[in-house]
């Protein structure tokens, strides 16, 4: 993975002027514990993903950069504040290695640390050097992006309670949930850059490609890592019960017996600490063992895997409308940096 | 109060296209839900000040107040968003008369639904009717007040867990808290109608001259109403330990032995269902009542209500250098009811 070890020190100094901006909008500043709590998340880092897709999109479609930076830390801020209030939603208690935003400050002060984020989403793009067509034009991608971002998560809610997910109503959850911003970043990064309407909606379906492809990965990740490299207990998902590709696949290919096989392990642990508690229980591991296999004896693991290669493959086969260019050459190896990696 | 009665009927007419655009932009659909969650307090009503304020001001200062349906829409969807979120902090349980959102849909859904209605305040200037540039300018104002929202409620928090808080503090608070909204509202208002810089400030100081007393008035009213106009017990502010201007002015001017009295039962109440629960006690209403005597030994509650006063009169001077018209008129008497109303 040489390859992307230089893809991701590319990233980090390219996106160094971003950081710059987020932390102009979100300085040290009274009240000390709202402005505390906002900055937690983009001070402990995060790989700066969103900002660079904004910034590459912009020179990729033969744009300035530059006048991208503030439309990039947008992008970022709307990445937060969701981290923040989806945190509080699952009760996480570490993200990026340290406690979550509403472990160290309270739920109260993190929904408004949350709110303060999304409001300095909108800030960034009042803020940014273009004119204000292209501004208006923005801001209506950015509120589509944070409608479907609400929608997204309200779904990945509401199947929560729900035996059976289908492949469809998956993927439309998705879209909103990882596709939304990604595919919102690209579109804003090419729209500062271009008015080429062919370059524009190329990289929205890139990028709605590559943020669903980034979903289902993580899901395959799941169930397929090295335990060490992922840094979490292999089958995780299946102990919270989580809907996902791989599932809804399985659901409507396995017979009847083996579903039921299968539910007697999928969530049993829901409530346990979100299911990893149990992680050195012999037993678990092998009941969670079963239902893998069962997931492979009717290739659901597959299936999702080469769904999301082939988003990916899509994806860069739309950006070929454009000329090529370093920065189109480093957004199709993101794309597949996000459906090969290990961890 | 017949002219009051008058004002609140035009409101009522005057407002109607705004409740079209509201429901237009959280329509009944799926994630069905979410949208329930977030149509919920809409759907109850409440008076729609704020959308008549961007309405009339638009008229005010020669605009067409067609063009300011979708701004008047969007600071209602900030109101209602910050209501959302504020009832799940304070954990209320109910809101016009209906339970809070968080009650009927869980704290999940109701940060979900209080985003997606932030994000909708957004989208309505989106889909404004008025050039890019009025348009940018609207949307540096609206991320100024909501910003400033934020602000003002993390204060409020901060507050809750001070003995004292001074009086420049308190004011500080509450131009975020409730100012902000009003000023914005006005203002937005006013970008829409005119380009007359003179005119934009004006209104943008009585906003936030209107807002401040606005919330001064109810704190007044918690001590003075009649309890069955008021619909609250007397006093429960003081129960609950809440900081008030009343309550700086007093600690700034009271002798030490009258603060340690009036200490004593400020706050005594807090954890009982916000100090409501003893309303019955005789005990209770006889402490209430002796705090109550302390803050009118020092003038607390005339300082407070002169304030709210004043702060009307001074907006409605800025108003002055606006030609004369109804719209003015009733931006005018709103103000005055503001701080003259029983509940």
């Amino acid at each position: 993975m040489g390859n992307y070890d230089e893809l991701f020190a590319r990233i980090k100094i390219i996106t160094r002027d971003v950081e710059g901006v987020i932390f102009e909008l979100v300085p040290e500043k009274d009240p000390k514990t709202l402005y505390d709590a906002a900055r937690h998340y983009p001070l402990a880092g995060g790989k700066r993903v969103r900002p660079f897709v904004v910034l590459r999109a912009a020179e990729a479609v033969g744009g300035n950069p530059e006048e991208a930076l503030y439309p990039a830390a947008s992008v970022e801020f709307i990445h937060n504040y969701s981290l923040v209030h989806d945190d509080i939603m699952d009760m996480d208690e570490l993200r990026r290695g340290r406690p979550t935003v509403h472990r160290l400050w309270g739920v109260n002060m993190a929904i408004l640390a949350g709110d303060l984020l999304f409001s300095k989403a909108f800030e960034a793009i009042a803020k940014a050097s273009v004119s204000p067509e292209k501004k208006a034009r923005i801001l209506d991608v950015l509120v589509r992006t944070s409608n479907m971002l609400c929608e997204g998560q309200a779904l990945d809610i509401e199947f929560e309670k729900r035996e059976e997910v289908t492949v469809e109503e998956y993927l439309r959850m998705i879209s909103g949930k990882t596709g939304a911003l990604f595919q919102g970043s690209a579109e804003i990064g090419a729209i500062v850059g271009t008015d080429n309407e062919e370059y524009i909606q190329a990289l929205s379906k890139w990028g709605m490609n590559v943020g669903m492809a980034f979903q289902i990965w993580d899901d395959v990740l799941d169930l397929i890592a090295d335990e060490e490299k992922l840094g979490k207990p292999v089958g995780s998902d299946i102990r919270k019960g989580k809907k996902t590709l791989i599932v809804s696949h399985f659901f409507s290919k396995a017979s009847k017996k083996d579903k039921a096989e299968f539910l007697k392990v999928f969530g049993k642990y829901a409530g346990d600490a979100k299911g990893d508690a149990l992680i050195h229980d012999e037993k678990v591991k092998e009941e969670v063992a079963k239902a893998i296999e069962l997931l492979r004896k009717y290739g659901s693991i597959d299936y999702a895997a080469q769904y999301a290669k082939n988003l990916v493959k899509e994806a860069n086969e739309a950006l070929k409308v454009l000329p090529e260019s370093e920065a189109r050459k480093d957004l199709e190896l993101l794309a597949e940096f996000l459906v090969e990696r290990e961890f």
